[in-house]
């Protein structure tokens, strides 16, 4: 969910620029988490504006995300999980954001958990790479500035390649998409 | 989670005596769930009550839980899951419930889902069974009133009993448990 069709990297982005400056360059952040890069007093007061649900509200939605998981519905089984139980004050924000923008994902298909090793699904798409270590199925990584280093997974750059990738990894489940491989 | 670590039914049904008297015994409500005999407004006011997250709050812990799956944790890599997404305004006050309640599981490995068939465990130990249809692994029924009629399922009726139904199911898991099978 995170970072995969809420852009919470974003607004993590805005919180510090609105509350230190604009100290951060998307060149800093290039293939680092953005925790991993703050100070740690700076990182401390960002985690306690994440663990006040409120920060997960009102989150944009990643470009073509809606379309592509429509799409994607249209020929799968789709559920959306996020690894909210880090905040758990996201857990009803975050609920109400996807019956928002995400009306014909079934709220009976959304999963909170922690640990995705828990997840059995045939496919992940993700931006965190850790994720997929325990993962019985295939991981996808979604590109997001932290992860452009991550190789080893099939990866989606934006929504609207997701269904040509998809029908690569998965030729059979997408043979009636309409979608070329790339 | 609900009817196996929570008592969500006791609650129910005190609810029921709470605003509309004792009509309805243990007896009316053996083998059949509270909904399905429910007059259709004394359940939709039921279920109105639930969806105020309020309502799972302060449930009583079935008696013998935390002792169970702490031991069960010793042995076995241990998930709570619970199909909360039906009252999502439940997802808060459950968290915190488990937090209280079972300091001891790992808050990362707590699932609030819908459809258990998103679960990759090889047990799941549930009062309903319906959740077993599609689950990729064991099925093991906890006792409640209304599934006393099902079968075709490894049961549970207390949970003093647990770890002996358990080593009889994955003798392997369980074998230094110090518990002989049933």
């Amino acid at each position: 969910m995170d970072e995969v069709i809420a852009d919470t990297y974003g607004a993590m982005l805005d919180w510090l620029v609105d509350r230190h400056g604009a100290r951060w360059s998307a060149e800093a952040l290039h293939g680092r988490q953005i925790f991993d890069v703050l100070e740690l007093e700076v990182a401390d007061a960002l985690r306690t504006a994440m663990h006040d649900g409120a920060f997960f509200a009102d989150l944009p939605v990643i470009e073509g995300s809606q379309a592509a998981l429509a799409a994607i519905a249209e020929h799968c089984e789709l559920f959306v999980t996020s690894a909210a139980m880090e905040f758990p004050n996201s857990l009803g924000p975050k609920f109400l954001w996807l019956r928002r923008h995400f009306p014909f994902v079934d709220p009976l298909n959304i999963v909170f958990c922690g640990d995705k090793s828990i997840i059995a699904a045939d496919c992940l798409i993700d931006d965190n790479a850790r994720h997929f270590a325990r993962f019985g199925g295939q991981g996808i990584v979604f590109s997001s500035p932290h992860n452009v280093d991550v190789t080893g997974y099939p990866r989606i750059r934006r929504w609207d390649e997701a269904l040509a990738v998809l029908s690569e990894v998965f030729p059979a489940a997408l043979a009636h998409s309409g979608v070329d491989a790339p």
